[in-house]
């Protein structure tokens, strides 16, 4: 099984790390991830400017390729030059230092990794992490390495991947789950620079969570793994017959 | 009539002041927008960097605010800091010198701008020119104004914008449409820098396109204004039947 594996947080961080080391026990694992953090990029990719690539070793020991650019042109670029156009039976991407659920979905560069994947074709899953300090990724690793077996025994539509988010600690189980819409409200804090100049700094605001296991938001914060099943098909297809009727 | 207008393509873009010139003759307009080009920035947001704003003018009278973001940071900060978290009754994204029709939606910054409003609670819309170089945005800008007052008359469904691509020159009409979901594929171009490293730069390869006027890729090309109604819930409801029956 082929496997290429990328992130947003970047080619050093944990999270690739741990799922490597999970998946290189039953995969030929493709290692390409942007060289440094590329947190909350979403699904931006780079056109104007140049792309660097460069090996990289962890432990003294070659792991992977680092590109100057976002977890969609890792993809993009890993299948189409490093691959040399030879699909991987899977693109995972993460575990992501943090959790994508509900709206985080939008933001997330880890997200679009898979949702890269997806679109090229290839069975993709993102992984994510739902911690913010101290992050622990032994079990998630292993989840994530369960998921993916699963993925590739399964099989997914065409043009659907999965979104996975991992509870750190204590895991009550792994559910089939929908995308919370509740969005998040930014929330600003307005600095001085030592210039001077007025700034602001964003921050998010978590968004309500109904009492709802069948939700990602919520599911996962009551301890559930959370497997979203997303397509990259966004045409609102209920509202498309009210369109119809509007007087253009 | 209150509408926050926004771009990718930056502040000083000829398209949004094509856009902004006829929004104004009905509406209260406030421009946020970001201060350089952010062209494929997906929907990314700037969480890890401040941001500066400053007042801009364009022919000697003030024009709107200038964001050091993305599209959809320009959203959050304008609604919550700029409006004072007073909700306009509109978000218009555009117009984007260049199509986001098909699976563009994921990479485009503008089409993101929308989306961010939609996240927001507000009708939005992204307004995108079919065209690639000299730009006439006359048309394009009737047509935008045109379909935002559609769009606050008629109303959308919570989580759901409209993407609206234009073509130039002649107009057959305006076409509800669906997203077409034939992927964009990388290619990469192998150059080498003037001191000798290799580089990559990316270009997409148009994708194919069905012959329907229903999906939005084929229509945009056959003279038609595009307006697909685009949803916030990802979830593969069709799939997730399915998924519930694997074995976790």
């Amino acid at each position: 099984m082929k496997i290429l594996l990328t992130n947003d947080d970047g080619i050093y961080a944990p999270g690739i790390y741990a799922i490597y080391k999970e998946l290189i026990k039953f995969a030929d694992v493709t290692v390409v991830a942007p060289d440094s953090e590329q947190s909350s990029v979403g699904h931006g990719i780079t056109l104007n400017n140049p792309l660097f690539v460069r090996k990289v070793s962890r432990k003294d020991k070659f792991f992977g390729y680092a590109v100057s650019g976002k977890p969609a042109d890792c993809v993009k670029l890993g299948i189409e030059v490093i691959l040399k156009k030879q699909k991987p039976d899977l693109v995972v991407s993460g575990i992501n230092f943090g959790n994508n659920d509900g709206c985080s979905i939008f933001y997330s560069g880890t997200v679009a990794g898979a949702r890269e994947g997806a679109l090229m074709g290839v069975d993709s899953l993102a992984l994510s992490l739902d911690c913010w300090e101290n992050p622990d990724f032994t079990e998630s690793a292993k989840v994530g390495a369960k998921l993916t077996k699963l993925v590739a025994k399964n099989k997914l539509p065409k043009g659907t991947f999965l979104n996975v988010n991992i509870p750190q600690g204590k895991i009550k189980g792994i559910l089939p789950t929908r995308q919370g819409t509740e969005p998040i409200h930014g929330q600003f804090e307005k600095r001085r620079s030592p210039h001077e100049r007025e700034y602001y700094w964003m921050s998010g605001k978590n968004p309500t969570h109904v009492n709802d296991n069948s939700i990602d938001t919520y599911a996962l914060r009551n301890g559930y793994v959370t497997v979203t099943g997303v397509h990259c098909s966004l045409t609102d297809e209920h509202f498309l017959s009210k369109l119809q009727e509007w007087k253009f």
